[in-house]
This record gives C-alpha cells, sequence and structure tokens, in this order.
C-alpha cells in the first residue's frame, strides 16, 4: 500500500503497517473532537486528513453537525482550516489565525476563539486548559504533518514546529501525514517536549545558534493510528512588497539602531534581531540586507522567516537565524531549497513555546518589531481588535517579543484609508479600544513620519513626543487638543498622571462609523 | 569617629576612614542630580542622607529649587521620599511609590512618573534608558542601607534586596548607611548582579530554595564615598487587617485549589505560591496557616512578605519562602527576630529582578495572585490608574507574576464604596478604564461572590461567567444587559468577537462622577 517514496521517507518499519488513506480515517472524528493540528503561519501543517474531512461533512451536508474543537500552533493553510471554517466545523479555536472564512465565523459569534500569547499556549494545553471539559483532560487525535519519520519513530517536522511536541504529548490518537512532495527537513529542527513545574528545567539557550534539544519529534508508537501519505506542498502565497511607507519606517528604525550604537548601547553587530510579517518587517530586513547601515554579523532571533531574510542571508551579513517557522513564498520556497547547502548550517528552527520564550528573549537582549492596529499617545497597542469589538487574526507572538524585548518597538503608517478618506484612520489615537501591549511594555514607536523614543519617560512627555514625531500633519492638531484639554482638566482635578478625557476618548473612533474618517472638527467635551 | 557599634559591623577597616556624617554630604547633591537608593516596599531603604537633604531644604527655603531624578526599586519611608514629595525635591522618580504626598505630586503634574515592571526596571537602568539624558549614561550617587559590610566590602543588606545590585552597579559615588539599629541580616540574601546581552546567563533556580548568588554584593571600593551610621529601624506601618469580604475571598481560592488538585492539574502540596500586598493576600495565607484546607509542606516565591507568612511559617506547613523583601510591621519584626533562628534557615532574599523574573516565575508554575483596581467582563484589569488617569502606587510586581504564572488570579471585592453609596462602585466594568493585565493573561477572577475560572474560554463565554460568578447582584442586571445589548448590536455588524458599546463603555464611571455611583438606569446607547 506504501509508496516507494512513502518507504524512503518512513523509517520506521512498523509505521508502514499502518498506512492508510485519509478518506478511511473519517470514523476517528466524531462530532465535538479535539483535535490539534501540525503548522505554524500557514506551512507545516496537515493537508490530506482535514481535506478529507471537509469533503466529508460536505458530501453529506453535515455542516454544523460535525463540528470541531480545534487547536493549532498558529494558522494552518487556506484550504483546510478557513475551508473548515467556511463549513461550520470549528466549534473552538485556539490560538491565533488567518483567513477570511475563520474570521468571519470568529465575528458573528460561529467560533468559540481565544488567542494567548504563542508561547504559553502550548505549555497551557499541557497543563489542560483547553480540555478541562473532558474527563481524561487530553486531545482525541493530533494529526501532525512530517517530512520524514526515523527508525526510533522520531517525527521530523517541514517548514515548521509550532506547537507539535505539545499536540502530540497531548494527543491519544496520532495520525502522521508523511509529506513526500517537498524535501525531508532533517537536521534543521532542535526539538525540547515540555515537562511540568515542579520538573521543569531552564533553557540553556544563550545565543541563537544554541542546540539543547533533539532534531525529531519523539512519539509514542503505540499512540500512532495511522501514517497518510502526503501530496501537495504548504500553500503560501507571496510576501507582501515594500512601499514608500514600509522604506520611510524602516530607515527611521535602522537610523535609531544607529544612534543606539554610536551611544554604546548596542553592539556593532546589534543584538539578536525579531522581526513580524508584513511590509514594514520586509523593509527593515531589506534595509539591513542592503547594508546601508554598514551592520554585519547579525543574528535573528524570531517567531518566523519570510523571503527577506534570504536576501539578508545572501547579503552576507546575516550569521545565524532561529524561528519557529519559515514561510517563503512558493518562489522563496524553490530559492531555498535550490540554496539548501548555503542556508541550512545558518538556520535552526524550535517550537514555538522556545522561539517565543521571554526567559530567552530577555537573555538575548532581543530588538523585538511588530505592527498593531493602533497606537495610544501614552504607548498603549492595540494587535488584535478592530473597534474594540472585531478579531483580526489574534495576539501572536506580539506581546510575548514585546514585553521581554530590549528593544520594544512599534511600528505603524501613520494613517490607513477609510472607505472615503485616504488618511481616513489614525493609527495614533488617543485611547486604544483594545489594550494588548502596555505602555510598561514598549519603548519606541515609529512611523512614517519620525521615531517616537519613549523610554522612562513619564506618560504626559510620552504624548507630547508621540503625537510630535508620529502622528499624521493631518491629525497632529487633532491629538495636541485632546491632550491639552484633557491635561488641563485633569491636573486641575488632581488625577493628572495619564490625562484622558475618559467620555470622548472615542470620539475620533465614533466619527469615524459616522462620517467616515477620524477627522474631528472639535471635541465636544 | 565610628563607634564602637559601627565598627562592630562594618568590617572593612579602609572605610572606617570614610565615616561621615549625612548632615556634610550634602554638596554631593546638586540639582538635577540622579540618585538610586536602596529599598523595596518601606524596607531597607536609606534614612540618615536623605533626611539630612530634606532638612537642608526646608532649613533654606529650597522647595522646587533642589529637585532630583530619583530612583528605587519600589517604595521608600514615608519620612523620607515622600517627605522629598511634599518639599518639592522629586523632579522624577520610577518605578513604582507609596505615600500621599508623592502620589498627589504625581498627579497634580510636579513629578514625572514611570511605572515599570519591578522584574524589568533594575536591568532598564543597566541599559541606561533612565539616564539617557547624560553624557556618561550613569547615576550619580547610589545611597544604600546596609546592616553589615564585610571584610572584602560587601555590603549585606536588611530586610529587602531589591535594585541594590544595579543602583550600585550603575552609580558614580556610593554612600553606605549602615544600620545599627537592626540586627545584621547576614546570610539570609542571594545576590546577583547584572551582566548585559550577548553575556547574559540563566538563572539555575529549579527551586524556590536554590542558591545562586553570593551573600553579599560586591562593590568596588573606590566609588565608596562615604560611611554613615544610621540608628532607627524602618518605619513600618501595620497590615491591613483580613475581614468578612476577603475572607469569604480566601475561601473561593482555596476551594478552587482544592478543586484543581482533585483533578490531578495540580500536586498535592500545590506550586511556589505568590501573593501581593493587602488584606486579600493576609486572608489568603491565612486561610492556608489554619491549615482547614489540608495544604503541607508549601513553599513561597513571592515578591514581599508579610506578617501573616510568620503565622504559615509557625503553622508547620510552610517549608520555604523567598522573596526581594520582607516587610513587616513592628511586631511583626520583633516576632522574626526574636524567632529568627527558626526562620532563617527556611528564608531567602533576592534582588527583584531574580524574584519577579518571568523566567523563574514559568519554569515554577507559580500560583499567581494579585489585586486590582477594576476588572472588566473580559477579563483585563486596570492595577494602576482610577478613572483612567489618577496614579495610585504602580504597576508593581503585578504583570511579572500575572502574565508568567501557572495560575494568574486576580482577586478583589465586587464592589467598593462611593462618597454616597456603599456600594458606588462596581469593581466589575464593562472595559477597563486603563489596562495593565490583559485578557490574556488572567485564568481566574474572584469576588467575596464567586469564582470565574476563564481558562481557554472566548470573550463572549468569559463575560457571562464573570458576570454571573463576580458581580455584585446589584450590578448583575446593569452588567448584563451592556452585554447582551453590545453582543446583538455587534453579532449583528459581524463584528462580535468581543462585543462592546464603544461609545458608551464607561458609562457607568460616567454616572460614578455625576451621581456619585455606578448604578445607571439604563443604557442609553
Amino acid at each position: 500500500m506504501a509508496s516507494a517514496l512513502l518507504k524512503s521517507r518512513c523509517r520506521r518499519a512498523s509505521f508502514l503497517d499502518k498506512v492508510a488513506k485519509a478518506e478511511d480515517l473519517i470514523e476517528l472524528f466524531p462530532h465535538n473532537s479535539y483535535i490539534g493540528w501540525s503548522g505554524f503561519t500557514g506551512v507545516g501543517y496537515p493537508k490530506k486528513v482535514p481535506t478529507a474531512l471537509a469533503d466529508h461533512v460536505e458530501r453529506n451536508n453535515l455542516q454544523g453537525k460535525l463540528k470541531f474543537n480545534l487547536f493549532v500552533g498558529a494558522s494552518s493553510g487556506a484550504e483546510t482550516e478557513n475551508r473548515w471554517a467556511r463549513l461550520n466545523m470549528i466549534e473552538r479555536r485556539a490560538p491565533h489565525q488567518v483567513g477570511k472564512e475563520i474570521a468571519k465565523g470568529i465575528n458573528n459569534g460561529n467560533i468559540q476563539f481565544f488567542d494567548k500569547h504563542l508561547s504559553m499556549f502550548p505549555v497551557d494545553l499541557m497543563y489542560g486548559w483547553y480540555t478541562k471539559q473532558k474527563e481524561n483532560n487530553r486531545l482525541d487525535v493530533a494529526i501532525v504533518e512530517a517530512s520524514a519519520i526515523t527508525e526510533d519513530g522520531g517525527i521530523v517536522p517541514g517548514a515548521s514546529v509550532g506547537a507539535t511536541p505539545e499536540i502530540v504529548q497531548m494527543a491519544d490518537k496520532i495520525i502522521i501525514e508523511v509529506n513526500t512532495a517537498t524535501p525531508n527537513f532533517e537536521g534543521l529542527h532542535d526539538i525540547t517536549m515540555t515537562d511540568l513545574p515542579p520538573r521543569r528545567k531552564p533553557y540553556l539557550i544563550m545565543a541563537p545558534e544554541d542546540r539543547i534539544g533533539t532534531p525529531t519529534v519523539p512519539v509514542d508508537p503505540d499512540r500512532v493510528v495511522a501514517i497518510v501519505e502526503s501530496d501537495y506542498p504548504d500553500q503560501t502565497t507571496e510576501n507582501a512588497p515594500e512601499d514608500a511607507t514600509s522604506v520611510a519606517i524602516a530607515n527611521n528604525i535602522i537610523e535609531f539602531l544607529q544612534h543606539e550604537v554610536s551611544r554604546g548601547r548596542l553592539p556593532k553587530n546589534l543584538l539578536p534581531i525579531q522581526s513580524g510579517i508584513g511590509n514594514i518587517a520586509n523593509a527593515v530586513v531589506g534595509g539591513l540586507a542592503k547594508g546601508g547601515a554598514d551592520f554585519k554579523n547579525l543574528k535573528v532571533w524570531t517567531e518566523v522567516l519570510q523571503d527577506s531574510f534570504l536576501d539578508l542571508f545572501d547579503s552576507g551579513n546575516l550569521d545565524f537565524a532561529t524561528a519557529t517557522s519559515i514561510r517563503f513564498s512558493p518562489d522563496g520556497f524553490k530559492r531555498f531549497y535550490d540554496g539548501w547547502e548555503n542556508y541550512h548550517a545558518k538556520l535552526l528552527l524550535r517550537s514555538q513555546q522556545v522561539s517565543n520564550n521571554p526567559e530567552i528573549i530577555r537573555r538575548l537582549g532581543v530588538i523585538g518589531m511588530n505592527t498593531p492596529v493602533e497606537v495610544d499617545i501614552y504607548a498603549h497597542a492595540n494587535s488584535t481588535c478592530v473597534m474594540g469589538s472585531r478579531m483580526l487574526n489574534g495576539l501572536g507572538g506580539s506581546a510575548d517579543f514585546l514585553r521581554s524585548s530590549k528593544y520594544s518597538i512599534m511600528h505603524t503608517p501613520s494613517t490607513r484609508p477609510s472607505k472615503s478618506d485616504p488618511t481616513g484612520v489614525s493609527c495614533i489615537v488617543p485611547m486604544c479600544t483594545h489594550v494588548d501591549q502596555t505602555e510598561h511594555d514598549l519603548d519606541v514607536i515609529v512611523t512614517e513620519q519620525g521615531l517616537a523614543d519613549v523610554r522612562g519617560l513619564s506618560p504626559r512627555e510620552r504624548a507630547r513626543v508621540i503625537i510630535e514625531k508620529c502622528a499624521h500633519p493631518e491629525y497632529k492638531p487633532i491629538l495636541r487638543d485632546y491632550f491639552e484639554i484633557a491635561e488641563r482638566e485633569c491636573l486641575k482635578k488632581g488625577w493628572g498622571h495619564e490625562p484622558h478625557l475618559l467620555f470622548n476618548t472615542f470620539d475620533m473612533h465614533r466619527n469615524l462609523v459616522e462620517e467616515g474618517t477620524m477627522k474631528i472638527k472639535e471635541w465636544k467635551y
């Protein structure tokens, strides 16, 4: 039953007796099952079994009747979880997602979604927080993609590690999808499993290149119920390209880092860099690759690598990078596989509990960078909920990095377009409508307008510098007015530490809903 | 010049040549100096030099003319920093404070205050974040209290360690106040100094009793400019007593911990406990001391110990406790000194960077407990700013513990009195007016009404359980109305993940300001 290709990848002989077709495994998934998938940022996720289950639901009109509690380290592929959402197959989901249909399900009340720090999700899963409704406090089935299986049954992940170690530890039954359409990633991973307190040990990582684990995810062979051959690669899309705004933001950041080096607060080769997903992140990494700033021997400690890191490797400026996933575009993956010999010795993939762990982020003194929905004048940030209510993708690793980094940097365009006004939404607001990062966590706010260095500043000092350096010129007078009125009124009452007009603080947001722009004429306090 | 008592405590002979009177050191403190003090939660702070400087300002009418940038691990004594605030001697202050006059100065705009995670303040100080305006990026003077000085010049702290290691590392000049009015605390401390990245190492602590440092704070003798004898003890006050509400809250928590043990999610002797300051914390620790729950062999990993921990030691149920300060009442200190032989082998004081470090809190799986200003229906909490603006004491270690603990527990009375209504302020609100702890951080909310276990729940599920379990009966219908209207309106618009009536969300707070109670009649959305 096993193909020659599958036999070459699955070196555990006894597992070949368990080879199955995805469509024959449907009965392992009764309604309301608790399921864990491998995968992170749309790579390394299982493809065959989720697709077979979706086909089954579609064919038998089981929409809303066969629903699952689904746990994945972060986002999966559009053709799997997004399709599941469209077919109303998801009852509950944590801790992060990407996809139009799944966001729709969350915001129309169909899906119970809980976004959690990506470093903490796997250990909370191990604690039993997500399965405490169940008698045995465990997941029913794990579906895990492997790029190979070793003689002792160890799983070699693909382009991500994510929460696979903990999902495998927590599941009663394990299905392994061996992907024979992509290369074997063996040697690229450093795997650590999770012990529970009081038996937990330090992560003895002192530099991004340090290995502390094993090359594969160990598995109890008795719990492996099926091996499925998977025959197509991760369905990734193009990376968001740089534009004038993101390049301007990147230049502001690079200039700041140069300043910090000149003041002796950073070594010449900086400290390990974390960079998020999106075009600003691409522009920052692109700027470092172009070498204008002359930073050499860089290292990267981050959650996910995009295509721009391939440029940074190729520039010769990057000595080592580690993450929990490599989310390249289709062209990027081709480039990566073609250059494997050059890249693989400078790259390591770890579990998300390790890549995002505050223990290591603090120790290494990471330079953390992230993009929010909005930032307020006192340096709180909203990373998740538009208008305080509508979920985008979830918290992700933003707070893991921004709380514990040596430099916690929030970068955003100063405005975004609304339907009727190209600068109708100011990303600098009086008060965030949802707070994911607090004023105690952010060191630097940067837009294409400039950079506000708020380290050690009181809230009133912070407000002045954020408005002057970061706000769009059309919003500066509006925000200045807010702050000055609030300061005057609150100091008068003797509560002026962080001045607010509490009952007007969302007036710009109200104007956006009612008039299509945040440009209010006056503060009617 | 040195008294016999001072000679017996200062065993470094060369330091005896530097003995000085506090009033002769005034010239070391020009206007706008950057000053660090030892001290944490009102113990172990310097007394003589700050008092001499205050006398100098008072005598010479220098109020507002001789001002300082003051950095202390947490709060100091009322007779020092509170008096400095009254005399308008504080230009800038971080990261935490306690005292009527200092809060007044912060809220009337006189003092630039920045509250920061107590675990991060010392390393941010080392990074130069607080002194970046200065050419040499350092503190001018450190004033540090010692209970003894060893032959090699090492400082033996008193009842707190706090940020003393980093303040000593960062200061050009060091003044040591040797307190001869309290016992020598030698042997009670485990001191670690701070290295900067990329040279930082793991904290190899696997249990509360693990020692990884030295018994004293090492000092460069050339930077010690004066030794001052200090002749009176820490001016502490009584601990807040238990009352019916705090006992009811404590009982709810203890019942929850018993439940978790019965489900196998906690060992029988629990995991290390962190407990804050105040009467609820006292009631919880008191409940454990009384032994009703039959928890034995407990351990404590916390920021500060209050008197109730002496009861817990005496009950025989506590095997070991570690903190960065012991803030006993005067009677508590007497009891502690009298029982030194029983207590000292079960107790260790560490720096606040270690006691509050997420690395260790996560590893140990701490049970973290804290009291907020208010909690909202989605499990965000406000720990610092009343009405979003008026600073109380600062963030403290609340977020250090609540983000990284295995169990993150927020305990609060369901209401507080306003001027005109004994239940005029609900501590459960639709949206916090300031967010210090996010929905991604809290596991359990508990009041005297009941306990809401929100682990793994979506926001709409969380709101239902928090309102039903925790809100005061007079506020339940008001909060239910808010949630149900918000849910209906937001789901209708397709942004119902975390439903809010954004432009009415602070109506209860507005009613409090205008009518003296949060009990609104209806939601006029």
